[in-house]
């Protein structure tokens, strides 16, 4: 799968990844209100506003970006209506050839790691016939529960061609309380950036593994370290724009074969229009300005890597 | 909330919690069939036989337990009639007086955490009507991202009394691969576990605090270390019976009030009737067999606690 996604970036000259992580407070005011006119005050309605609203940034910036990255948690709140919203908005991204990585974070151990996989990147069979339940492309996955944790996961994204970016050194600010502390002389992150290379050898595509690793935009310095420790890991890296990343930041993250990383920003394109910069799109014109955003993402990305 | 889990336990003299952790192959033929004729060979089939085998199990059990413990994932992989099972059983629960952990394990950071605390233990508004969205009493949480990924689920205990179960030292064979790793000569789950008695006193409910632990009955002696390290938490201790856990390896996970830790039986329980010990049950009575494995594991615990 990770050859998937880079022959997308390639083809698109485009290192991004669209969060769509949408809050309530980000849909404007005419899609809510139709939702509610069609649904009422229900979570069917919020189901349903989210829902359009990631449709309108998918097509609106559908020939720049090669994925979405849906965090589970903004649909999860809404119960299942909001899950139905997920797996509409996972199934339209790939009517319209873009890849999805599901930001689930999932992580537990032995089978029930293994029905997580299931659940996301493979299929399950109910009396003779096979069903895939949320049919996203990448997974990711947290670590604390070591080896017997993700190598279900691997098994699925060699059964299914799928990926997985496991958590690594995470893009907030506490994320140092255990991930930075010293075993060894090492940080604890180094550590996991060690087994994510070895997992990874498990599930090779090409020059990169399906085994990739998150690593924080905010913290770029560690960033350079675990691109050295990683050299086969593809890097998913949050925290550009609103959480203080920028461009300049990002070039450590690559390899020199300009390949090895995937940037997302999740508020900064899809709350464009509530942002000063882009406000005369105005609401109505929500998905021009998140298309706008993500045009001046890419400049600035493709400038950090001369690759414009 | 934490005082009305221990409330119930001391009712009831059993500090357990049921896993209810179902895969098909545990489900008798007889429900599965039943379910296949409602629904066709389809995932609603896999929600609805799931459904009443837990159904079942509770209604067999329901004078002797305190709590459920529904492990989300086993749901997830069913897709969206799976959740419909899993939000099923937490009601049918709660009508019977049952509290219920779910074990989601989940963890992220700020707005999504909140998020994923909203689904599980809060309440969303949607246009000014409020709605509950998974609703269970507790939650298992995964530390590995700090104090950004709990404090918010913190706050929704505060407002909603709910509680959580951080993962602390977890019972499957690798988790010392990151937990054992020495820092400052003492191991991270000793860090994690100052870490959650720490969070704890900002959300204490009595003599506990809603915030709890999760430390495997497989690590008897990192339990007896943790026990001290975390006075105020309550510990949820997986791994006993088929994860080889035994009840007098669990006697070092209580304080001296006799309480202190609530210790799950996931398969030893919910797949007693297709054991050896229990198969003159047979499959059409597999949930007195079930019932008869709570009774057998309620003896053995309290024998090791002296509470008989």
């Amino acid at each position: 799968m990770i050859s998937r996604l880079i022959n997308e970036i390639e083809k698109k000259n485009a290192p991004i990844v669209v969060g769509l992580d949408p809050m309530l407070s980000y849909i404007p005011e005419h899609l809510m209100e139709s939702a509610y006119a069609n649904c009422g005050h229900t979570l069917e309605a919020a189901g349903e506003a989210i829902f359009y609203f990631n449709k309108a940034i998918i097509d609106a910036t559908e020939d720049l970006i090669p994925a979405i990255k849906p965090q589970i948690a903004m649909y999860e709140q809404f119960g299942i209506p909001g899950l139905l919203a997920f797996q509409k908005t996972v199934d339209y991204a790939h009517k319209k050839g873009i890849l999805v990585i599901g930001d689930v974070k999932r992580g537990d151990i032995g089978s029930t790691s293994a029905a997580y996989a299931t659940a996301h990147l493979g299929s399950i069979d109910v009396g003779g016939k096979t069903f895939s339940p949320f049919r996203e492309d990448f997974a990711t996955v947290n670590p604390y529960l070591g080896s017997d944790g993700i190598n279900p996961f691997i098994e699925e994204c060699n059964a299914s061609d799928k990926g997985i970016f496991v958590l690594v050194k995470t893009s907030n600010p506490s994320s140092g309380e255990f991930q930075d502390q010293l075993i060894d002389g090492h940080p604890l992150y180094e550590l996991v950036g060690k087994a994510v290379e070895k997992w990874g050898k498990n599930s090779m595509d090409g020059s990169y593994s399906n085994v990739g690793a998150v690593v924080g935009a905010t913290y770029p310095e560690m960033g350079k370290t675990l691109r050295k420790l990683m050299p086969h890991a593809y890097i998913l890296v949050p925290g550009y724009g609103a959480q203080g990343g920028k461009g300049e930041d990002l070039a450590c993250f690559f390899n020199r074969d300009g390949l090895g990383a995937i940037v997302n920003s999740s508020r900064g394109i899809i709350c464009a229009y509530q942002k000063e910069e882009y406000a005369s799109f105005g609401a109505a014109n929500f998905a021009d300005a998140s298309r706008q955003a993500v045009e001046d993402m890419l400049s600035d990305i493709r400038s950090a890597l001369g690759k414009e």
